[in-house]
């Protein structure tokens, strides 16, 4: 498939008239053919007045066309081949076996939505029938459902340019939910975009959608991210990215009339604690597990584990020495783009320049342009909570471990810290009693706690919450990951006496899809 | 009982230091004994202080225990008596039927969402469990649940001196779902606010129950509220008033660091659209009808038939001589008070000013302070397609006439007007096909769509939508009335390989809160 390098507006290709930009390859610092024309506020109006003509017609589809609709894009994805995994892998610097992991995740996450949406459970259907004695008023018959919330705006992430971009996560639970989805495709992989953007756009065709069900636009700076936010054709906005760019998109939608959900993934340490016990029972291992975990796809993941706590104890050496041996062995890795590998040399270099902070050990340097050369610091629990720097989030293979005194200290550090994304405690049998304290305050500052893992690696299932309190996100009743994405993009809507002949399928008395339904309160 | 005119922070009564007020008895214009003390930020933030000491304890109550908490609220309100009863009607106008069905289903809610937290509904739990075989990678074992978000705001309403105010539907919403409440109590009903504040106060005490699960605060002009919504300590915020002041506390919040849900439920015409099929059957029924509704306590309800939408056809007329000849008879009624009563008056000569509005009859009048005369208005769709003014809520017994041409000129509205909390079609069967096309639109503006019926009176049950697009509500995503308003205050957490023995009771292996569980997607 030739590149043509224009942006996706409903079933056309259109060329954008905001200059271009040039992929790079991260590994080489090159540009990659072809140009990719920018959009404007034009682009995002036409790609708008598409969406809304289409919603109607889109959220009224049953569950199993939009199934079909969601499986076609899958199969057009898998059908594109690996053009689409070395166009990636230019783009990207990701090594092919992690993006053909990423592409399956990406399809298994669109069947998994479209099987949910054919099981029903995101609709939940309330039933609350006539009671035509009941004194002093006769109850009305009341029945309640899930509707789509509209047209969403989706920003690609630059870290997974397949699973949380064009056709990731956010794409896929809001197409499910009956909601157009208008892509900002991120500017470090547009090819990539582009592909599955097409994959996207001819499943539109094949399924006989509304061409509007789908666009995806390019443009430089934030001309067309804050036109698509502050569209009031747009109802729900999906972000992951940078807490910088990210708050920013939220302060454009704050100031819209009309409030709209925001949903961004920004930021986390992913604290990872360590208690006692289990540092002296396999310290070692848990060092190697460590190190793994932090230097896996350059350290460049929403839950990457950038903070480790444990108590300043004997034990706790050994775990050291093993991550310090591990961490030295570890290759340099190619970043995701010169953007992100400049961010990481300026955090890294600032919190090296801490006089609070020790650096404990780092990977293999490489003169490679864009490498990310691993690195582990040290602190202690004084310096971590009178330093609000030290709180940052080091996108990419940098790790900080804090040591505290006793218990007290620990717990003073997470009841400090922010919003996360994870919090994950290590512990042994020994443990148990620390770790029954350290629960209650782990839950009120993440979406998702672990026992004796590591946080990279998110299960794409019904029980993941890939969310959590700001800044880990914007909004913490979510989760971006998970069929539970879903309900991001509906509202509910009551129907009081409405003849059966009126009802919506869910709601009509003889159930005929067959739905799990809430009747009097009590699940029938 | 005696009133202390004080405020209370946890178990104290405390004065306030920023003057005093007097409630006004609207049927009369005179101040009620005593005068109400007034705080400032000092007390919000002690009121926070103590809400999050509570937080952590109150939270991980078991539901039974907060059903006990709850039940022992409505306990201890109906314990009041006569004198709860008395003291509203002196502080509102409202008549005593009205206030003790008001308390009676204040007392119903407070008892249903104890039912519905010990049934567990709102939790939905979700557990995928370990797939150890699975290739290439095995699946941890995935768990989620609901905990709740964290202290809560609530404002008094002051049109429900109980159903939506100290221990409304946002209160009780918010406390079974494990969140402790500070409520600004409405300047409007001290009196009624503190009978109802030491009711729940009791209850803490009663239930052994930490303090700060229970606050009430007064407070003049803007700085209590401000305190509050802006306080780092507030998860979540919920209201029921006007769009100007909604609007205000929403940039408020908006304006903080972290964002938090705003429930606000602002305002609403509630549009009622009479089919010609139905006008030709029975215009006259409708027309009595609706007049009953529209003056309804003095037409103050969020809900109120403030828009009616016919064809322009002769079968409207036998509809506009009933409502006129009813209208016309109605009784002036004591408004809730001379703030309210003013904005009425603003709001009815402007429109009776308006050169494209005719006034097509009034009620009868009278020289009692602060009484509201219902009033119906007519104009054609061409006006109020150009007028916005025609389009802002006149809070009172005050509606709307709008004659369409066509049907496509009634869509035309349709689609112009801003978001609902209800929207009524009136129609037999000869309708059905026009009733067809109107619905997609009605379900896009409005919470709850009516058929054959009138919006005042909302039921409290589990399928309720008391919601809608903006204005209506600031998040569209929510009811404020009804079981599923619960969720407005939890948020999703999960749990990866936990050991049972530190998961939470409702995600324990052999769940023994006996909870309906999603299982591998599969509700079981």
């Amino acid at each position: 498939m030739t590149l043509t390098g224009k942006l996706l507006i409903g079933a056309q290709q259109v060329a954008g008239d905001k200059g271009s930009l040039f992929a790079i390859n991260p590994a080489t610092g090159q540009p990659l053919e072809p140009a990719y024309s920018l959009g404007g506020a034009a682009h995002v109006e036409r790609a708008c007045e598409l969406a809304e003509q289409a919603f109607d017609t889109y959220r009224q589809t049953v569950p199993a066309i939009r199934a079909q609709f969601l499986e076609k894009i899958a199969h057009n994805i898998e059908s594109l081949g690996d053009e689409l995994i070395v166009r990636a892998m230019a783009e990207t610097g990701l090594p092919k076996a992690r993006l053909e992991g990423e592409r399956a995740r990406t399809c298994h996450q669109l069947r998994l939505f479209a099987a949910t949406i054919q099981a029903g459970e995101q609709n939940r259907p309330r039933i609350d029938p006539r009671l035509a004695e009941r004194k002093p008023l006769p109850r009305a018959d009341i029945r309640q459902r899930r509707i789509a919330l509209g047209p969403v705006a989706v920003f690609g992430a630059s870290n997974f340019p397949l699973a949380f971009s064009v056709a990731g996560g956010d794409t896929a639970s809001a197409l499910a939910a009956g909601c157009p989805v208008i892509v900002k495709g991120h500017s470090a992989h547009p090819g990539t975009s582009e592909l599955v953007g097409r994959a996207i756009q001819s499943a539109v065709a094949e399924c006989q959608l509304p061409e509007g069900v789908f666009s995806l636009v390019f443009g430089a700076g934030s001309e067309v991210g804050a036109a698509l936010v502050s569209h009031p054709v747009i109802q729900a906005v999906g972000f992951t990215g940078s807490r910088t760019g990210g708050m920013a998109l939220l302060r454009i939608a704050q100031a819209r009339p009309q409030p709209i959900p925001f949903y961004g993934e920004l930021s986390a340490l992913n604290p990872v604690v360590l208690l006692p016990g289990v540092l002296s029972e396999k310290g070692d291992d848990l060092g190697r597990q460590f190190v793994a975990s932090l230097t896996l796809g350059a350290g460049q993941f929403c839950t990457n584990p950038g903070l480790l706590l444990a108590l300043d104890q004997p034990s706790l050496e050994n775990f050291v020495t093993s991550a310090v041996t591990a961490l030295r062995e570890s290759s340099a890795q190619t970043m995701l783009s010169p953007a992100i590998h400049n961010a990481y040399q300026h955090s890294t270099v600032c919190i090296a320049h801490n006089k609070h902070v020790e650096t404990l050990a780092q990977g293999i340097g490489s003169d490679d342009p864009n490498t990310c050369r691993a690195v582990l610091y040290a602190t202690n629990a004084t310096a971590f909570l009178a330093d609000p720097n030290l709180h940052e989030e080091m996108f990419g293979a940098a790790s900080l471990l804090v040591r505290c005194r006793d218990e007290q200290e620990l717990l003073r550090v997470l009841h400090h810290l922010e919003g996360q994304l994870t919090a994950t405690l290590h512990f042994t049998d020994a443990d148990l009693p620390l770790a029954r304290k350290l629960l209650p305050v782990l839950e009120r500052k993440a979406g998702r706690i672990l026992a004796n893992g590591w946080p990279t690696g998110v299960e794409v299932c019904h029980a993941m919450v890939h969310g959590g309190p700001w800044p880990a996100t914007t909004d913490v009743r979510a989760t971006s990951v998970g069929t539970a994405a879903l309900e991001r993009f509906l509202r509910p809507v009551c129907y009081q006496d409405l003849p059966d002949e009126l009802l919506p399928p869910e709601l009509r008395e003889d159930n005929p899809l067959k739905l799990k339904r809430l009747v009097d309160g009590q699940s029938a």
